[in-house]
């Protein structure tokens, strides 16, 4: 009898931003934050977990083919010994039920995008172990519940446990029991809200934002005044999301990711992520809506120089053209969609970006996907393991 | 018998920054703000006022030989015609005085800075201005009334009537009576503040101070924080320079920088002056400090992306070996104090600034000058008018 699950789980990226947490053991952060699922047909992580009592003891993980070391109290062991003792729960109401808790355990994750690109997959990789090892214990918990294990992983992975509007409720009880997500509305409730990714060349490493926020948590003094005007913007883009009012959801999106890079910017050293080309990107879509007479496209920046632009899937023609029109891509662009480009609006003002427009990869390249759906099951037949429990990839 | 005053002012640059007016007709800011008066050796606005009853009816004014007109209403046309007030209310207590307030005005001004070199050229040329026509109408009020006047004409103009540090109270008077600058420190006090300005080149004109701040005004959620911290940083710094204390000068300078950009950030649309090259500025003095282990320079930025950094006299060999290092610029570099260049700290690491440092001319060129005096009454051999009260460059 061969034990093993595999789960993929979704990209997310915030409207309302994370960052900073009031307890960094159990990652409970200083708000409450809301992201949008994006669609796993395009961007994934994919995990098998199989437990063997035959396994040679101690539990073993690799990523992306590379073992990784699960260091004892470390995030990885953390969420493994929270779903363990879960299943231990389980095993202990039903004697006839194999022990799996106790054999070892054989994990394999693999994203489908390239680190290079630019996006967090921390949050997907971690969800994607969640989802699986739920999946191998057969638990009973919720995806809310589960959700917990996955914010100790890494923070914001909490919020790939849901497809769709996702929110991330920071809570009250210190022990982190209502630190978790939920579903604000699913993908069916708005299934055109497109996505472009703009992935962006940066001579230089930021700062990792897990340091980062700590350091604005220690010197910035704008960010207690950001967090009073949290709460509000949650209701309010929750409602935008309830009543599909892109134009609201817009502007929410736009002013926490600006909220969210000011108060790095407040922070000692200053902490920035934003480039000239993430300026430029900045000023092409503020241009775009103002022509337009009507918000038709929101940036967000994570803790990095991408852009990610969220759009109604009407919009994204005009959109692209922008993009394409200013920010010649190195890599050849491939739509899933195959949607057309648009003309920009008449009266938009090209001199908001420098002249001629940038060089030729200064936007690396695009990725066109949209809102999705949260984890799923996947067949026997897509196991990343062989059957000594070690990667296909290695063997 | 010539009535004529010539009259120089310096340029200040603010180390807690004015951004906000809460009365845009009557110039009065929503916070306080402090600067330092840059060396009239090597900066300065130089302004000649006449006056003549002979002269064809109407004032009339040139700005670095070009005739500039005198808008009714205008910011320029306030403060001639309270200036005007004054010379009236001591002309109707003594009758033998000649009647200046009622002849026509020939005014010249020239900055000796060329405008490309993006320093704000509006505050010594406004102090300048209120400085030669105080003095051409031999008029009874301080420095700090005349502050009033010059604030009416360019904000931070007010703050150019002294020297060394100088404090723009923000006031309490609607009518704006007591929203005046006053001196903190004169030069003397702590002579040895040396400033190096970088100027940076941008491909892409941003937003005026004047639009810029009352869009924060209007949509910043983050700037009433911001109002709240300013009268802290006030204090602590008056502090600072009264126990020549660098450490918290510059402490205070590079935060209260970092928070007025980041209202801008905070901004709808995002206001952004700091770009790439601003951004690396930032990173090689952040390093300078550590690898130093004390904080020897502080950078600061007005609504450009050129950097000010304030260090003093002997700290500037490494200050400018820093700079020099990886930001060869584009014009040869004079340096009026024949600085030396000292090598980078032990333990520098390099990586803070992309690899190999910037291209030639990312930074156009520096200028070296310390802190200065307030505006100078000149001798007639250096008025910019000549016989028929038209600017010599014209004649």
């Amino acid at each position: 009898m061969v034990y093993e699950a595999t789960s993929s789980a979704p990209v997310n990226i915030a409207c309302i931003k994370y960052w900073g947490k009031r307890d960094t053991k159990l990652i409970l952060p200083t708000n409450s934050s809301l992201s949008i699922t994006l669609d796993q047909d395009h961007l994934r992580s994919t995990t098998t977990s199989r437990c063997d009592s035959s396994f040679e003891a101690g539990d073993r993980l690799w990523l992306n083919g590379k073992e990784e070391e699960i260091k004892e109290g470390g995030r990885l062991s953390v969420c493994i010994r929270e779903l363990r003792a879960w299943r231990q729960e389980v095993e202990d109401k039903d004697a006839n039920l194999p022990k799996l808790s106790s054999f070892p355990l054989r994990i394999a994750s693999y994203n489908n995008f390239p680190t290079a690109a630019g996006l967090a997959s921390s949050a997907s990789g971690l969800a994607a172990l969640v989802a699986s090892l739920a999946s191998l214990y057969s638990l009973p918990q919720s995806p809310s519940q589960l959700s917990i294990v996955a914010r100790q992983g890494s923070g914001s992975a909490c919020r790939s446990l849901f497809g769709g509007f996702v929110a991330w409720r920071e809570g009250t009880d210190p022990a982190g029991s209502d630190s978790l997500a939920e579903e604000v509305a699913p993908r069916e409730h708005w299934p055109d809200v497109h996505a472009l990714i703009c992935v962006v060349s940066d001579a230089k490493k930021g700062t990792s934002s897990t340091s980062g926020m700590q350091k604005t948590v220690e010197t910035s003094t704008l960010l207690q005044e950001r967090l009073k005007i949290v709460p509000g913007r949650m209701d309010a883009i929750s409602k935008a999301i309830k009543d599909k009012d892109f134009e609201s959801f817009a502007k929410i999106t736009m002013a926490d990711s600006n909220s969210f890079h000011a108060v790095c910017l407040d922070t000692a050293p200053p902490i920035f992520y934003l480039n000239d080309v993430s300026r430029a990107i900045i000023a092409v879509v503020e241009e775009l809506n103002r022509a337009a007479g009507r918000i038709l496209a929101a940036y967000t920046f994570d803790a990095g120089p991408n852009a990610v632009i969220y759009t109604l899937e009407k919009d994204m023609p005009v959109v692209l053209g922008a993009i394409n029109k200013f920010f010649p891509t190195a890599e050849e662009f491939e739509d899933p969609f195959k949607t057309g480009v648009k003309a920009l609006p008449e009266g938009y003002n090209a001199g908001v970006v420098r002249e001629g427009g940038w060089e030729k990869g200064a936007v690396k390249g695009l990725i066109h996907t949209r809102i999705g759906d949260g984890p799923r099951k996947l067949s026997a037949e897509e196991s990343l393991l062989n059957e000594a429990g070690v990667p296909k990839t290695l063997a």
